[in-house]
């Protein structure tokens, strides 16, 4: 099943299963699809086809379960366990996200942080404590660490993945603004900030394409 | 033009101007969309689609000047100036993307920084002082801010981007894991590492899925 499923969609399901637990916590029992769009900001149709690959949920013109619709996508995501991860370059932006707390209560543990300069190793960032990055490979082996996380610059990072993915790790989330060679079979997305200013800055130089555009795909997630 | 052409396009776009930057420091004259498309990895068929909004580029079978179609983008989107930004919010992140030494080479220069707590109030952080969040909309209209990075928790993001908007920000790059609300006209993006995780997990769970899936889809850039 999961290989006809296209990765965009995929990609929206994490944003969809998130506002359902909002309107959980909210007190809200059943929910159509307009006022889910509503939420997320898109069509309803865009909601209801995606759903569509996973099953039928929700009758015609009574909306969703929203306890059981969250529970089928986190199910489908695999939000039920808890990830291991790893990071690799523990300079600000590597303390940032060791230090970001938004990632424990989802489930995703940074268990071993790795660095190159000597300065960095055995230096304590929230509750790991930096590694010499030649022990990665071993390292994400013995603790079979589920998502390397690249947080060194551009020109290291494909030597980092490279060992990353020798290591067992099939998924990766890189901060480096290079584009990765990985096998098939191997995950990776990228979190860029200068891709998205820039494609920001389109509108922002003709503010009449914003205004036109706006109504269709606003506050777009990446 | 510019608001008929699909914002999914307009993500790309700054990806092709990097990645031709590249093949121009590589020595790289003359470039076909197959070339272009290993290096990017995606189809051919689709980078013709996209630069196609623009204009002709390149003749069949002759493939594209790099420095040419370069300047093009760069020109669309409006990469040739300097942008403004303010960061609110100088916890862990907010440091961590004034520190970020990629913006400044693209053009995007922090140039103010805020927060509420009055013990951040004056830190220095990098060539930038932190400033009262009270002051934001002001110095906003002041400085003439191109684009507000906002890096507070998720309970204070739509306070935060209410207030850029009413300083004259048109453009917002939000690290908050919350759906935003902005008038029409205001472009959002959201950097949310933990969707972008939960979107792999989905693969990690059943690696089939990424095996079968990898060859159509490899490295996509959020």
């Amino acid at each position: 099943m999961a290989n006809q499923i296209p990765e965009v969609v995929v990609q929206r399901l994490p944003l969809y299963a998130r506002t359902l637990a909002r309107f959980l916590e909210e007190g809200v029992e059943v929910i159509s699809s307009q006022e889910l769009g509503v939420r997320l900001q898109v069509t309803p149709a865009q909601i209801r086809k995606d759903l569509s690959y996973f099953g039928k949920f929700g009758k015609q013109g009574r909306g969703y379960n929203v306890a059981h619709l969250q529970g089928v996508l986190r199910g489908i995501l695999g939000l039920e366990r808890t990830w291991s991860l790893a990071v690799v370059g523990v300079g600000h932006l590597g303390q940032a996200i060791i230090a970001y707390g938004g990632f424990a209560p989802e489930g995703f543990q940074v268990v071993a942080a790795f660095d190159t300069d000597p300065a960095r190793v055995g230096q304590h960032i929230g509750s790991v404590v930096a590694q010499d990055s030649s022990e990665l490979s071993q390292v994400l082996r013995e603790q079979k660490i589920d998502i390397g996380i690249i947080a060194v610059p551009a020109s290291a990072a494909q030597a980092v993945a490279d060992t990353m993915i020798a290591g067992g790790v099939h998924a990766i989330l890189s901060y480096a603004p290079v584009t990765l060679r990985v096998p098939e079979g191997v995950k990776v997305r990228t979190i860029d900030p200068v891709l998205v200013l820039q494609s920001m800055t389109f509108y922002l130089k003709s503010p009449e394409a914003a205004l036109l555009s706006s109504g269709r795909r606003r506050g777009r997630r990446l």
